[in-house]
């Protein structure tokens, strides 16, 4: 994997970048739509390319669980396995066995955990999650972290911190040759010198990215901005920073300028399921009454195949009917939206006008406030 | 509109023609996928056009109750609300009435029901029925019937049959002018006199095309089958004849012997959604375990869109996870097998091979029986 970064703002630490890795290339700052069980959820890979997307994330725990990591080696790895030919990232599991699973047990090989499909007992540690990631045939591989729970306290947070250092490092040792990359994780919940501590000992270690976990757990705003621009100023400017689990438009808008180049998040399409589309003017609940009889597309800005095809009336009887094809063309919009902010946040970035797109973004919105 | 027979088999009553109307024309024989709340379900108007759809039909019932007629005619009407801009033909609202809601009470003027969204009380008569499918703006309107219980004994059906003429003669009336078409639906349950008294009836009144109803409620394939080739005797060549609710890729090759031109259903779509998938040699369901690994497509001779990108495993994968993508997945596949095949059987009508045809279509199927 090799990261370039392109322009650089002048205002912030925001930078626009080029990423190549074994499936292709792609710009940064970057949003990764979520593909949990080998799919973007109501989307096929031809979707995802249509709107702009040029890679996604896939989550370990689930395809471990179902259908298996030697059920899809053996057919080829997941890019064959769900068509889609562009990079991949995968993370490491730890996240879900985490939120997902029952009964865990962390121990220092790795952590315990009952299935949330069947009850069924697991155990992954640091060595299979890499094992795992490298049978789907991932881009880039996710270090196996603790994801530890908030709020917590410094002491319980300071050897999860120890912990996923160690389990750091042996998922680094395992990536020695190979085609794919690898990125550490730091965590240290919202203690500064937990976060620089675990920032450090993984710069030490030399990993192809660096992503921020533990964040959007239910902590303020302004702690998570204070925790991002801290960690970055301890991340090496030569590789790619991501921020997981994140977020808003608001949030990537705002984090960008940070110095973050990377995103993944089910926001776009969970509410877009939920029926909650964006808008350059903000949000829009296709349920609404007002919509019924509404002509207008989603978004007169947009030129996604939803809004180029279908009515926000048409849109809202899907949802109130629960027909299946409102999933799709919700999801087909909201993802289009994320991929054409990151696109004009790119933009921004080369003109060094970041400053001035984020007034407009935030403007643009405050006029729908005051309109509806 | 106007329906033209282009070719007609000597070994039986087949026929292949074609039928132009307002929104252009399709050929006949044909399948129209049924798109009952304004869509055919998981699919957009893009998936039906590729997979080689050409009408579809829609429900008057659903569309009456939501979003409401009026709502969509407002919105200038149905193609354009659902973006698809190929013929549609409505049903009349009967058969939902009959089988979907609540307090029915049927009298000379027309049912009284309870919606089955939400309980509400509703009238529709013959002149709300027309009503109803003009305001959609149907290029095909069908005239309301009593779809009456089976079995039932004589005398309830000698009313029934009474009664659905002199609803049909009031449908009738009201389409005097205009471009849209209108067809009568031929009843009589399953007794011949009283099925010939009503096609002898409705064709008196001249109808644009005739539809067989009352049938796939439960009668036996063999009665079935006696009911249609006595009923075609009794109407004109030079109109279509479209019956109503069936079928399974065999029904509609042994209807098209019989006379048939047109066809609705919800199997290839419902059971898509079940896990049940139509192919060259048969039916596959695509949940079975021996599909876990297995990277064939669904129908190696299928050009559909599912069959040209993805796997068995992945499909089977998809349907286990509940995925959304399964959904649209295997609705066009199934779509598409049942284009197709009304394709060859077309081809076969202007070979006038429809015997050599019907022989090696169960031919393949009888060898996939052996095999599996």
């Amino acid at each position: 994997m090799e990261f370039t970064v392109l322009y650089s703002s002048g205002e912030s630490r925001a930078r626009a970048g080029r990423i190549s890795t074994p499936h292709g290339t792609f710009d940064t700052p970057v949003f990764m739509p979520v593909g949990t069980q080998g799919s973007v959820k109501a989307l096929c890979p031809d979707d995802l390319r249509e709107a702009g997307v040029r890679i996604i994330l896939a989550n370990t725990y689930h395809l471990y669980l179902r259908p298996g990591h030697k059920v899809i080696e053996r057919l080829g790895g997941l890019h064959r396995f769900m068509g889609w030919d562009g990079p991949i990232l995968t993370d490491s599991g730890g996240f879900q066995v985490y939120s997902l699973s029952k009964l865990r047990t962390i121990t220092d090989e790795g952590v315990s955990f009952q299935s949330h499909l069947d009850g069924s007992s697991h155990f992954i540690g640091p060595e299979l999650a890499v094992e795992i990631q490298k049978a789907l045939g991932a881009d880039i591989i996710m270090a196996l972290d603790e994801c530890a729970p908030y709020p917590a306290d410094h002491a319980y947070i300071l050897k999860s911190v120890e912990l996923t250092n160690r389990w750091a490092m042996r998922c680094r040792e395992l990536m020695e040759g190979g085609e794919q990359a690898i990125f550490g994780i730091v965590q240290g919940g919202m203690y500064p010198d937990l976060r620089e501590m675990s920032a450090r000992a993984l710069v030490e270690m030399d990993f192809d990215g660096y992503a921020l976990g533990g964040l959007s757990v239910g902590e303020a705003p302004e702690t998570r901005w204070e925790v991002v621009a801290q960690v970055v100023e301890y991340l090496p400017w030569d590789k790619p920073v991501y921020l997981m689990g994140v977020g808003t438009p608001e949030d990537l808008v705002e984090a960008v300028k940070l110095g973050v180049d990377m995103f993944d998040c089910v926001i776009p399409t969970r509410n877009a399921r939920n029926g909650t589309l964006f808008t350059s003017e903000g949000r829009l609940s296709i349920k609404n009454a007002q919509y019924a009889e509404d002509e207008r597309p989603v978004d007169e800005r947009c030129t996604c195949y939803t809004c180029s095809r279908f009515s926000r009336a048409y849109l809202r009887h899907l949802f109130m009917a629960r027909e299946i094809l409102s999933y799709r063309l919700n999801s087909i919009h909201n993802v289009h939206y994320y991929m054409q902010l990151m696109g004009e946040i790119r933009e921004a970035i080369k003109q060094d006008q970041v400053g001035a797109f984020t007034r407009k973004f935030y403007e643009t919105r405050a006029e729908m406030s005051v309109r509806s």
